[in-house]
Order: C-alpha cells, then structure tokens, then sequence
C-alpha cells in the first residue's frame, strides 16, 4: 500500500458494505449529541447577537436584552412542541420536504427543500466561522486568520464526514456532552458566585457604548420598536438546528419517532436553558459588545478603543471573570466551544447530503447525488456543502454578525410551511378516524402544530421586515434560483422519461444487416486489433476507411495494405479541407442512405494511456468525432481500445484501490449465477 | 442563417479548399508588407530604447546614440546579408529550425525552435504595446488604458489571422507602405527643414535629463562602456522580424528563394534608412526620454515633471516638430505607426502556426497544432500565440521598455545557431561540388555566413550579458522550459510508436467468439434499442445484464422483462456497496477468465442531448463505466446512441455551420469509389 493509500485509508476508513447499514443507527445518548449540536451551538453566537444589536441604541437599550432572550427561549418551546408531532408522523428522513410535499404539495415541498438547503450552507458557514472566532480569541497569534482558520475546519470536518455517520456520531459525541457540562458549570459558578456577592464584572464593563445618531434622543417609540424586533430576530438563530432532528429520524434506533421526539425535547430544554442562564450572565456582569467595536466602544477616558481591539465572545468573557481565579477554565470553556460548534457543522454535513439524495432520486437534482461514494455517505452531496460554505466564509471574511443576517430566514420558511403541512395532515387523519382517544390526541397535535404555525409564521414576518437588507434577500434569492433550478431540472427527466418510455406493444425492428467501418489511420498493432475485432464479429459488409489529409501518408498507408494482402478492402475519402470528421460523417450518412434499415458501426482504434497528460496527446480527433457520429440515427460506436504499457498504472491505481476489501470478501462472485 | 453565424461568416470568411490552397501565395509587392512589417516596425520603439537606455548617465551619454544607431544599422545589414544566403537555400518555410535540424542535429533545431516560438509571443507582445503607446500619445483621454487597448488590439489580429494568410496580405499592404512614405517623406520634411535652418527643436528639448547617482562624476570608463553596451543591445531590438521572411518562403510565388531575398534586401535597406533618419533627427532636435520621466526629467526651473507626464515615443516627438505648421500630420504619423505595429504583430501570427504546426508533425507538439482549421490557418496555434501575448501584456502593463528586456535574446540565439548550420551546409556542400562557378558562389556563401555569425554571436553575448539580470532570464527560462517539453513530448511519441508497431509478419489471432454483454437500468426505448441492435450483430452469447443498486428497481424490471418477453436472457449483479462500475467490470473479467480467446462487446445506450447542461445530467455513469472498461484488454464498449429530441438542436448547429459549402460542391462524393 503507498503512502498516499495509506493515508487514504486512515482518513476515510474502510469501506462499508450496505447491509451494514443497520450498524450505523444511533441510540439516543449518541444522537443527541449528533443532532443536538446544531441547535446548542447556537448559544455560542445568538446571545452575542442580541447584545450587538442593541449597541446600536447604546446601553440604554441593553435593558432589553433577557426579556428578548426570555422571548426567543418561549419560541424554542413552541418551536420543539410542534416538531415533536412532526417527527412521529413522519420516520423517512424527509423532514420538513416530506411533510410538505405529502400534505401541501411539489411546489411547497420543493420551496422547503430549497430553504433547507440554503440554510445547511449558512449553518457550516456560520458555526465555523463563530469557531474561529473562539479560537482567535483564546490564542492571540492567531487573530486576524479567522478566514483561513475557517476554511480549514471546514475541510476538516467534510473529510470526517466522508469516513460515514457512526465514527461521527461516536468522536463527536463526547466534546458535545463536554460542552453542556462546561456551559452549565459555568452557569452555576457563576450564579453561586453571584449570590454570594462574589462575581467580579466582565472586562468590558467599564466601557460605554456610543449610540448611533438616530438613538442619540434616547431610546423610545417606533425606532426603538424597530430595533428590539431586530434584535429578537437575530436572537432566533438560537433556533437554527432543531429541524436537524426530524431530517435524521431514520438515524434512530427503535422506535425511531419516540426517539427523535424524547431527544428533542431533551434538546430544547438544555438549549433554553444555557441560552438564559448565558444572557441573564452577561447583563450581570456588564458585557458589552458593538457591531463596529473599534468606534463604537469608548474608554473611561473618552477614546474609543480603536482598531487593534478584539471583542470576545459572551461566553468568554462569562468565562474569564466567573473563573478568574482558575484561569484555565477560561481555555477550557473556549475549547469546548470551539469544538461545539464545529459540531454543529458536522449536523449540516449529516442533513445537507441526506436531502439532496432525497431530491435527486424524486428527480430535482442530478442522479449523481443519488450514488452512495466509498462510504456509504453521500460523498457528492458533502462536497457540494463543504465548497459552497466555504465560498461563504471567504466572502464574508468569516464575520459571524454578517453571514448571521442570512440566516434564520431560511429555517422560519421550512418551519411556517412544515407547520401548515401538518395541520392538515392531521385534518386530513381525523376526517376517517373514528376512535376517540386517537381523535383526541390528534386533536391535541393539531393545536399544538396550530400555535407553532401562528408562533413560526410571525417570526418569519419580522425576520423579513427587519433583516430582509441586511443580507436575508441573497438568502432568499438563492432560494429561488435553487427552487428554479430544481422545478427545472425536473421536468427535464420529466420529459425524457415519457420521451425514451416503451408503449404497450412496441417492438423496435431488428435492422436487416450490420454495415461496419473500421476507421484507420496507420497500419499499427491498434488498428490491426480492431479490424480482427471487427472481423471477428462478422458483420454483412466490413470495410476499413482512412480519411486523405496528407497524400503522402495516405499513399504510403495504401502501399503497405497491399504488401501485407490485409484481408479486409480498404476506401479512402477525399478530404480537402483537410478535416477528419466531415468526410467520415458524410460517407457514413451516404451508408445510410443507401440502405435505410441496415445498422452501421464504426470501430475505433483508441489508445488507452495511463497518465492525465498522455490523454492530451492522443485520442483527440477520436473524440470529437465519436462526439459527432452519435447525432446519426442508427449507427453505433464501438471504441477497440489498445493499451499501453503506461495504462498499466491506471490500472494498478484501480486494482489497488479495491485491493483489501477484494481479498476479504468477493460479495459479487457469491450472488452471481452459473455463467453458461 | 442566424445572427450569430452570421457574425461568423463576416469575420473569419468562407472556407478554403486544399487545392485553394496556391491562390494565398504572395508576389513580393503583398509579401513585402506582410513579412517586413516586423522589421520595419522595430524603428517604432528602437530608437526609443537608445535615448531611454542612454538617460540613465544623463545627457552627457546621448551623444553616442547616433553612433550606436550606426553600429545596430551595420549588424542589420550583416544580418540580412546572411539570410539572403538562407532563404535560397532552405525553402519549405522551416526556416532556421531547418537549417539547424538539418546541419547540425535535432538538439539545435529544437533550441532554434524555442527560441523562435519565445520571440513570436514577445514579437506580439512589445508590437501591440508599443502601438497602444502611440495611440494613448495622440488621443488623450485613452492615457493609462494602454493593457486594455494592446489587449482588444491582440484579439482584433487573432481575428483577422482566424480568416487565412492572403486575405491579411492584401488587407495589410497598404498601411505598410503607408508608414514608409509617412516616415520617409516625414524624415526627408525634417532635413530639408533643417537644411533651411527652419527646424523647430523638439518640445522635450529644453528638459534636462538627471543621470543616476553612478554616472553623476561623469560618463566614462568601464561604467560607460558597459551603458553604451546596453543600449547597443537594446537597439538590436530593431533586428527582430528579419528571421520572419525564412519561415515565410513558401508564401512566395516561384522562384521562391529568389523573391525572398529580394524582398529582404529591400526591406533591410528600407529599416536601416528609416532607424538611422529617426536617431539623427532626434538628435537634431534634442528629444529628451527617460526610462522613469517623472523623476528623471527635469524642468527649466528645476523642477521634475511628475506622474502627470506622459513620455511620447520618438516618432510622435519628431512628427510634432517636423509637422507643426501642418498639425494632421502628426496623427496621420501616429495613425500609420500605430498600424504598422498591429501588422507586425501579424507577422508573428503567420509565423507562429507555421512552426508549430511543423513541430507538430515532426512530434515535438500534439498533433492537434498539425491540424488546419476551417481557414486553413492553424487555428490552435494562433489561439495559443494570442493567449500566451496576452498574458505578456497584462503581466507588464503593456511597457514596451519592460517587456524589450525580454526580446532579442531568442532572436539571436536563432540567428547565431542558424548561422553555424549554414557554414556547415556550405562545408558539406562543397565536399561534393566540382563546378568551379559554383565552388566559387558557395564559398562566397560561406564567408558572408561566417561574418553573420561572428556579428550575432558577439551581439548574442553582449545582450546576454547587458540584460540578463533586467529580464532576458525570463526568455530564457521559458525557451529551457519550452525545450524540455518539446523534447518529452517526442519522447512520448517515439515510445509509443515503437511499442504500436507492427512487425514484419505479425499477425493478431481474431477472436474464436464475441460474447456481447448490454447493459441495463430500465426497459426503455435507448435499451430496447441497443437490445435490437445487438442482437443484429448476432454475437456468439448475448445477454443482458442489470445493476442490482436499488431492489426495488431491480424486482420492476424483472418483471417486466418477463413480461413483455424480451428474447434475451437478463442477469443481475449484486452490489452490496451500491456501486454500478465495479460489479459490472468484475462481471466482464470473469466471462474473460472463463474463455480468454473470446471478445467481450459491452453494449452501452446512450442518450444524446443537444446542450451542454443536459450531458450533466445524464450519462455520468456510462461515462466513467466506458473510461473504466477500456483499460481490460479484449473488451470493446459499443455506444448505442438514443438521440433525444433535443440532439436535434446540436445536429441542425452542425450542419447549419456546412450549409453553403455543401451546395456549392460535394468533394467527398466525387473521390468516393462506387459502394458494394
């Protein structure tokens, strides 16, 4: 095995056979960390959101800050209520597409799917870009790199991913579990701390946050309305995640709904209450964050702080004053943060390849991204997500408080829809149900998935009037063009589908004779090949055909068939402008003239190499002629390829790649019947 | 036709025939201006190179530019001396790559070729610069859009080229002779004037030139010597496009040789004449240049010009003087040089194909640069030649003084090798000849071929050592680059031609039977198709073979095979990993295995669609099937095209670019032979 193999090998894994499918199920305790991250992480960054958002009236408005917190936990609640219906009624793995489609529809379906999968990108996007922000807080050197730090984690993580969902779900579970304990303890530290008089101010407390101009009269009436909408909109992207579950049901062990919704609930909770306990923190201690810090900020003495400054994170500035005297707390609650959020990605890497299969098999994406890679992952659909991401972070330079504007948006529509397409889902099932405790409960669902709909509907209305921009229309346009393009795509196989599709009773006519052509150049071992190929075939009529360019060659070319009494006739086709394809064309197409229902194939002789660059030296004119002999009904194209020695390291590159699973188990040989 | 074929037409014109191929032959009257247009071009901005390169020691220093204009006008005249020698005797238009293949070894002819494909990119490269330069000179407001205008410029020539060489001859002569008679009759205004002591001083003549601070204790010694040698070297400039007749001869009508040197002649006396006026006026008139002019000019009063200072060339300096009572004289100068500088570009464009196309055929390029293009001219080449100037252009900014110091090192590193080989072909010539008329003619041959190497070499040391460091590495670096490749490339096809051939006697054993495989994923129309067509071919063992990727899919099929009774046994091949290559690569190994004298037909339908997006989203899977396939010897891949109504967009595209020339003649139909 090379070094390049090895470490191949080591990254991605071995390969997994699809009975083994089943294997990679996931109890609760590792799919809650698996699902849950994305929905956790989010107190890494909305809290911080909501802080920002208000500098922008100054400290006044800080006043606001938990009662907003307070307001987006109660949406969490709703938010987990309604997709606990969600997920017992439906198992596949289609989430919120599949609700939609089933009870409202394509087109609905399709709207949701676009939305998901614009929201997966800003989720890597996102959670990446708010990790490097913790690790360029906590390591100093590395401030000013968050755009690279990023883009590495990205690729990381999409590498993980194509190793499969159960190595993941098992290495990721215990830094998820780590991170709720480190939260919490610090949570609680914090409070005891606090109540015994102790907890020393954030950093940032003594500074003063300068209010924009328009705020400056104070903070009352429509503006400040305006903004403490905006402020509760950002404060939502604590909310990005939850769907993550009911896209992952069939992850689950048995019974998989149970399941999903008791993890569910698990999640909301804890995710209600670090975000609260985080908020209620930072407005005790004195944080204080701005949207542009380097002007808005001001020192005790009336400076600003300027350019060189770098604003932490909430939790690490919760972190450096409640473990003030252990300060190596602060690098630990840093650590797990960062890796958290990471995570969290890693939900987008498990959703983002699972819907797009989901789509590409109902026909809206490429049948490409419908193939299980190597691994069983969706290895076409992790490469997509990974490059998009990271095409974000690079635009965005990784700045958390910008890319978080084209968020949210997308999550409240597959919401809004989901929460319709459920209500009539139930409608639908209590309009034949006839026992009572089921109607009952039933009834009760639909209430539920009721208020979450008012809830998720509003949400989605204020987050477009306050956000719509500030980013959340290129959100929203990509959300078209991508609900454009897979409508489109769709009826493109719609189309070839009843195009190519065989009628009752249709039979094709077999054609009375095969006419070949053996195309050739010199007299070579790969010509010599394909004429006692196509010899061997024994077609009605066989000719070989050579194109005249230069005279020279062509006189030589007839000489030596003559010397060697090749016993296959051989016509040359004037060529006067010199071209190879043209006078081929035309005489195959004079063939079919002359006899109709006769079937002609032309045999190629084509040089196989070994080496990328080989390709740019050979087989040129081969290709595009073979590319333009398809457009002729009936004639077929049979490539008698010669292989050089140098394809033997193509082929040694091949073999070596199946090498290890071959000598373990021969799955093909073992289902394959007697040959005759 | 549509408005985009149209276009088309208009711009690169009706194709030509083979045998049209005589009508583009040249008389001297059209050749002159075609191949001399680089040569007369240089006194654009070689006199420039002498005032600027002279600049560095101040003013001091200018006195010596005409007597380095003397000494440049000496080597041209040596050197079109020695060509005229070369053009007799070498005329198949392999021009100095011939003479150094034939006399002194493949080694040399590629070092030549090199050299020659190096200066054919700069050629273009320094021309449009320097022609932008004058344009921006006389219309103002294009001032600092010299890259983009030299590189709309560059485009416009490949254009005109993509049409063929007679219509640019005919298109080009006049502007050629234009500039003659405007920078003759210019010169010839300016001594009368100055012979009528009515000669106006340039307007930059009463700027001072400030010498770089090693030349300010005054111009002599070894610091002076080695300046005036760099300005010789950059003067030599004026020598690049003297080479282009040599590689031009067979354009001439007969006798070729004759017409040629003819025309060399001419335009070498024209050059010199032209050079010397330019450097003796500018004399007379005190143009002042300077390679930095906002620092390096200084002002009456003391003062430098600044960045606002645009330097006009010397040309333009002189017209404006010469012309001020006649101000249109001054832009018809700028007009024609502008001109004469795109035309010499062109020269490159006529050279470049040429020598690429015969580097081609000998196999030191792909074959793809062999093939003529619609026009007969070498399409790639001149797409490459006009890719590879561009990226020149844009990487100096279109600075005619940068990019010279990267010209001249190839054109006399082909000068000096071409003038070895033809003291070696008069050697060996005169080994043989008895005729003592003759003996005497090649001896006088050789003595004026000694003298052309003894001039070259020494200049070809001189710019070596003068400019290496200011760039010619970058030429030199590209020619070993080029070099290498060239070789390696020849390597590859002399491999692979040895291992391709047929030796004496050698026969292929045709293959006892053809087990013919088609392969299926459903029962529609391009399967029934392939099924009908192989089944026409009548194969020893046909069968029809399915993926087992999705059970589901699989049962359907299955089914309906039964069904309808399709006379054609169908087996199915497990594939636990969900892979469709592998199982089916295994498959066709095992029937291998089995009866090694067989040949395996693998059967692939297709579908044939007419745009580009629609080949994304369907045959991915066939595609790399086939690529995989090719590389297990005894195995053919037969394509089955189903054309989709689609393919009909892409067909009538095809035929549509024929149209007219397949009504005016069929040439095809006339040489076939009459068809069995």
């Amino acid at each position: 095995m090379k070094l390049a193999d090895l470490g191949k090998r080591l990254l991605v894994g071995r390969k997994l056979r699809s009975t083994q499918l089943h294997e990679t199920l996931l109890p609760k305790r590792v799919a809650l960390p698996v699902f849950a991250s994305d929905a956790l992480s989010s107190v890494a960054y909305a809290p911080d959101e909501i802080f920002i958002t208000l500098s922008f009236a100054g400290m006044a408005a800080y006043a606001f800050s938990w009662k907003i917190g307070i307001a987006v936990g109660f949406v969490m609640l709703v938010v987990v209520a309604s997709y606990r219906q969600n997920v017992q009624a439906y198992q596949s793995g289609g989430g919120d597409y599949e609700v939609a489609t089933v009870n409202l529809g394509k087109s609905a379906g399709l709207t949701v799917a676009s939305a998901l999968l614009v929201d997966y990108v800003l989720t890597v996007a996102v959670s990446i870009s708010s990790a490097a922000q913790y690790v360029a807080t906590a390591i100093g050197p590395l401030r000013g790199h968050e755009t690279t730090i990023a883009v590495v984690a990205t690729l990381l993580v999409m590498t993980v991913n194509l190793r499969g969902i159960k190595e993941s779900g098992v290495a990721f579970a215990v830094p998820t579990y780590l991170f709720m304990f480190a939260i919490l303890g610090m949570a609680a530290w914090g409070f005891i701390r606090y109540f015994f008089g102790d907890l020393p101010a954030a950093e940032t407390a003594e500074l003063q946050v300068a209010p924009e101009a328009q705020y400056e009269q104070g903070f009352t009436g429509l503006l400040a309305g305006f903004l403490i909408l905006r402020t509760f909109a950002s404060g939502c992207a604590a909310l990005t995640g939850v769907e993550a579950i009911s896209n992952g049901v069939p992850a689950f062990r048995k019974p998989k709904g149970k399941n999903a919704a008791t993890t569910l609930l698990l999640l909301g909770t804890i995710a209600v209450a670090m975000g609260l306990a985080i908020n209620v923190l930072g407005n005790i201690m004195g944080v204080r964050m701005a949207e542009d810090p380097a002007t808005q900020l001001i020192r005790p003495d009336g400076t600003p702080v300027g350019e060189e400054y770098h604003q932490a994170p909430v939790i690490s500035q919760l972190s450096q004053g409640i473990f003030d005297h252990f300060p190596i707390g602060f690098f630990i609650v840093a650590a797990v943060t960062g890796l958290i959020l990471v995570l969290a990605a890693n939900t987008a890497f498990n959703g983002f390849p699972v819907l797009g299969s989901i789509l590409a098999r109902d026909g809206y994406l490429p049948r490409q991204l419908h193939t299980r890679g190597d691994r069983l992952a969706f290895s076409n659909g992790i490469f997509l997500l990974a490059g998009f991401a990271i095409l974000l972070i690079v635009a965005f330079n990784a700045e958390v408080t910008r890319l978080i504007q084209l968020y949210i948006v997308g999550v409240f529509v597959s919401f809004t829809i989901s929460q319709t397409g459920m209500i009539r889902h139930w409608t639908r099932l209590l309009r034949t149900e006839q026992d009572g405790a089921k109607r009952r409960h039933m009834q009760r669902s639909r209430i539920i998935n009721s208020v979450g709909l008012a809830t998720t509907s509003t949400v989605l209305i204020v987050v477009l009037i306050t956000k719509f921009i500030h980013g959340a229309w290129i959100a929203i346009a990509a959300m078209v063009g991508l609900f454009l393009l897979m409508r489109g795509i769709r009826r493109h196989y719609d189309r070839v589908a009843a195009e190519i599709a065989v009628e009752e009773g249709e039979e094709f006519t077999l054609p009375s004779r095969v006419h070949s052509v053996v195309l050739v150049s010199k007299l070579h071992r790969p010509a010599l090949r394909a004429l006692a190929f196509a010899r061997a075939a024994r077609p009605n009529v066989l000719e070989a055909v050579t194109v005249d360019v230069e005279p020279e060659e062509t006189r030589r070319l007839v000489d030596e068939w003559d010397r060697r009494g090749v016993p296959v006739p051989l016509k040359v086709l004037a060529s006067p402008y010199r071209e190879i394809s043209r006078p081929i064309l035309e005489y195959v197409r004079s063939i079919r003239r002359g006899s109709p229902r006769d079937v002609v194939m032309v045999y190629i002789p084509e040089y196989v190499v070994g080496r990328w660059w080989e390709q740019v030296l050979h087989n040129q004119s081969a290709l595009r002629l073979k590319g333009r002999l398809l457009f002729t009904p009936n004639v077929m194209v049979t490539s008698v390829p010669y292989q050089l020695q140098s394809s033997e390291i193509a082929k040694r590159r091949q073999e070596r790649d199946n090498g290890d699973r071959r000598l373990a188990n021969r799955p093909v040989a073992k289902l394959r019947g007697p040959r005759k």
